[in-house]
């Protein structure tokens, strides 16, 4: 072992040991006839001291020619600090150097390894192996690996195998873009990388495996938005024999588990709320709830006086940002102009200012009478100080471009603590939904998820399949989807008119799911499950909005790896040996 | 839920208690007026219990409409037993059935789920999901999920951190073939599928993160052999400032704690054998020292007799098989034939028989004198009644063909017990290889394995290159390689020294190893690694001798899942949107 101890570990009840450490040097300050070195490994920095005049005179020759970065070995005495620094655990002490060996030289690293470094986004990622030796990216490895240590045990303790899934599995061209594998073995055909491991889990409940967990791998050949990564990471759950409440009642389990440990909060039994008041009161299926401003309907007082944008809309619809009254025209202008950004869509909003003093200014004053605002107020429960923003127009819609604006007056309001957390479980999503362009069903979730089992009945009625809810489940915080999941159909009956439903034909099914489905016909039991989104779950717990910060080694948004240059080209000899020619398009 | 029990919990202890269990109907005894049906869960099986003329008549004729694999619910009282069977924990009591649910039917399976099925491999693995149901199946899934939660805490409670490392990687033209994935949105170009994480683990050492592992699935595209797979999982580690002992030190705790934990076994220091020597004595790099027949040679003794083959050999070396005296003409033979065999290769084979009145017979009686014979046997330490093989030939095949007959004989005697356990380090490889055909060296471990530090200077001198040995180390039980590594070189120049052993050229290392060599620049620590082959060590602890049965959906020996029917041709659109074309040979 090249140190007796780590750098994070001597305390002042450690002085006068004889020690040996080992590390990177991150600091030298040179005061002439005194030198220091911060030397520095993943559990913390040491100082190491040095006085001209006392010991062997080649030691401070050698720590003057040191860099940064220089990989060092150091033998000392473990002493008293003169000055301590309170804000590290090892700052009462300090290691007057006996020896040194220089294990490795460094170039100057391209940015500055501290805790703000700077290095741009594009360079660190180029040398993540460099930008991983800085504090904030090595504690969300580290928070990463306890959260994994910390889940796989409460869930061995709750009885769940972890069972690994194959990762080169059958492509199925429905749903996401594969990733595919060409087999040298089976030339023209091709493996799948595992979007997920859906129809595996579902198997392992055929084979009475009973609960099954995995923190599994996961690929999705899609174009990548921000923050979306070709290959990420997911706890993946099933279990048998159990309804909707035992499932969220065992993953809200495994949620306050977490957040007792890693974070020391407790939490009351999570809120649920079906997708329909999801929508309702907050236009979208992952509300952030660390917040009020629920939406107000307005059409009974809003419509009928004469103001044509609010009469013909089909909702009139908005939200109460308190103690708000005194935004000034310019702040107003912006959020009309934010809400009119194409992302959002709206054709423009309606402020109601209500004064501290009890009057009303509203940007319709022309067409409402104080009276009239009095009662639209009334409606928000506003109380003088506040102030009310309205959308209106077609329902859903209005919904959606209200909830952004909701979420923007969070922001701005400093009402999305990154600290706080709202846990919240979506139930009752839709079954199936509709495409206008394809003119169909698809499945909102997947063509397994059972329906509510009160809207079971409705799968023989076509009109109402738009109309049956799903027993279908996302666990939702602070606006973000961390996982979801749902009962699966276990019956081949109910799943044959479900594959009707979503327009498959008996032979497209087979094609598709046949080897799941031949499975069932041997004693399926009633199962369900869930998934996490394990590197946003990570990333909600860090604090961080990135994804990218919690993975060691992530790709960017060509799916490129520009520290290896994967992807790359391969040699001619490997694609002769599959069997295979590029015929790219220049 | 649908239980209130599992099938496997109910003891005398809850007699007269209402339950409700869910499971499969394993067997139905029908005695007319009694019927027995044997409940199976994931944990066990309880006996349910009707008898006609009490409780709902219609009771009996559901049960009598069940057939073998049904789902069913039921409710009813646990009674005590009339007749025990004290070989299941349930054995004590039965389910006097009040109310039955069935929750699925079942096609009659293809083979029996019993512990001794009916059904062949192949049946087997198609149906792999009602194979799962079977107890063996089950308890090495079960057996695989416990040591993978033993190893990760045990790693966990020693400071390393599991850091999931890319599957999507550069690919390298270098060693066993990747497998290889187009990427879309990079046209013409691939990710490799990672045959390991070696430099991702190499990276995080030089990004200081000290102590890494990770349960990693590792891919390979080679020629199957019998119980290879092209997907496989390896307990992958790698720790920074370390030397040999004390990687070995940290492995042998694990696989200690691994043994304690799962068989209840404690052992001593393993033995740490040099490869010089495992060569010598058993003809294997992988010796299985459950049991003797450490190989004796004989050179001194045997030549100069006027036996030619003795004479001409490189090398006369045998095994003395203890009370085997009376092995008679047939059996020898059989061994002659066995070292025969194209896969062992010898020319022959001479045995001496030390009979237990103290005389010899031996193959060569006309060469050699009973004195002769006698000194032999002095070398062997041979007693009366003990028999003495013996092979001669060039040195290195003549030992591995002894390798095989050593083996054989102690699978003959019985002394190859898959319940008995001999864990050994074998140390100090070859660092370089010669390879014939090629004319050049190659690394026998990987080219970042660092010499044994005696043997360093050697490297300046290519006539010594053969002679280097490695600081890499395997850890070997009952014959087996379950695990290997290496100290790496984190030396620049001595990786340009290696390279330079290794025939390449500065523009091919920069090629294949740039970004690794690149990190190196900036201080890489010291540092070491192993891997285990999980699957291997499972199936080892498991008693048994292929890894496919510790796999959940193995794939055969053409690579193909033949439940899923994968690997399958794509969608034209598939390749059109990946820009490839399929060249396959009709």
């Amino acid at each position: 072992m090249f140190r007796t101890h780590t750098c994070g570990e001597l305390r002042l009840s450690d002085a006068g040991k004889e020690v040996t450490l080992a590390g990177w040097v991150q600091r030298i300050r040179d005061k002439g006839s005194l030198v220091w070195i911060d030397l520095r490994d993943r559990y913390g920095i040491t100082q190491l001291f040095l006085q001209e005049g006392t010991g062997d005179p080649k030691l401070m020759e050698q720590a003057r020619s040191f860099g940064r970065e220089f990989v060092i070995q150091v033998k000392g005495t473990v002493i008293e600090r003169e000055s301590k620094n309170p804000n590290m655990p090892t700052g009462e002490i300090e290691l007057r150097v006996s020896h040194f060996t220089l294990l490795n030289v460094s170039k100057t690293p391209p940015f500055t390894i501290e805790d703000m470094s700077d290095g741009g986004d594009d360079l660190r990622m180029k040398y993540r192996y460099l930008d991983l030796r800085r504090n904030p990216v090595r504690s969300n490895i580290e928070l990463r690996h306890r959260m994994a240590m910390l889940v796989r045990n409460y869930m061995s303790d709750h009885d769940f195998l972890e069972i690994e899934t194959p990762m080169l599995i059958k492509s199925t061209p429905e749903g996401a873009r594969d990733f595919v594998v060409p087999s040298r073995m089976n030339p023209g055909e091709f493996y799948a990388l595992p979007q997920s491991p859906q129809q595996y889990k579902q198997l392992l409940m055929v084979a009475g495996m009973d609960r099954y967990f995995q923190i599994v791998r996961c690929f999705r050949d899609e174009d990548l938005r921000a923050d979306r990564q070709p290959e990420f990471t997911q706890i993946d759950c099933e279990m048998s024999f159990v309804e909707q409440d035992d499932v969220l009642d065992m993953f809200e389990g495994l949620t306050k588990h977490l957040f007792k440990e890693v974070k020391g909060l407790s939490f009351d039994n999570f809120p649920r709320m079906t997708w329909h008041d999801a929508m309702k009161y907050y236009g979208s299926d992952k509300p952030d709830i660390r917040f009020g401003m629920k939406f107000v309907e307005l059409n009974e007082v809003a419509q009928g006086k004469g103001f044509g944008l609010f009469d013909n809309a089909e909702l009139v619809v908005g939200i109460c940002a308190e103690g708000c009254s005194e935004y000034t025209r310019k702040q107003l202008d912006a959020l009309t102009e934010f809400v009119k950004r194409p992302q959002v869509g709206a054709g423009g909003m309606v402020y109601i200012k209500y004064n501290s003093d009890g009057t009303f200014k509203s940007s319709v004053d022309k067409f409402f009478s104080p009276d009239d605002l009095k009662r639209m107020a009334e409606k928000f429960n506003a109380k003088p100080g506040d102030l009310m923003l309205i959308l209106c127009g077609e329902a859903m819609k209005t919904r959606k471009q209200l909830n952004e604006l909701r979420l923007e007056m969070g922001n701005q309001l400093g009402l999305r603590k990154p600290d706080e957390y709202a846990p919240l479980w979506v139930i009752d999503f839709p079954l199936l939904e509709w495409d206008e362009e394809t003119q169909r069903f698809y499945a909102m979730h997947h063509p397994f998820t059972a329906p509510n089992p009160e809207d079971e009945a409705l799968i023989d009625d076509p009109s109402k399949w738009g109309d049956i809810r799903a027993n279908a489940y996302d666990i939702v915080m602070n606006g973000v989807e961390v996982g979801g999941g749902s009962i699966r159909i276990h019956n081949r009956d109910l799943q044959n008119k479900m594959f009707h439903a979503l327009g498959f034909t008996d032979e497209k099914a087979q094609e598709q799911f046949g080897f799941l489905m031949g499975a069932f016909e041997y004693g399926a039991p009633p199962h369900a499950g869930l998934a996490f989104g394990f590197d946003r779950l990570c990333s909600l717990f860090g604090g961080c909005e990135t994804i990218r910060d919690f993975i060691a080694f992530p790709k960017n948004n060509s799916g490129r790896d520009v520290m290896s240059g994967s992807p790359s080209p391969i040699a001619q000899e490997q694609l002769d040996e599959l069997q295979i020619t590029l015929n790219v398009k220049s």
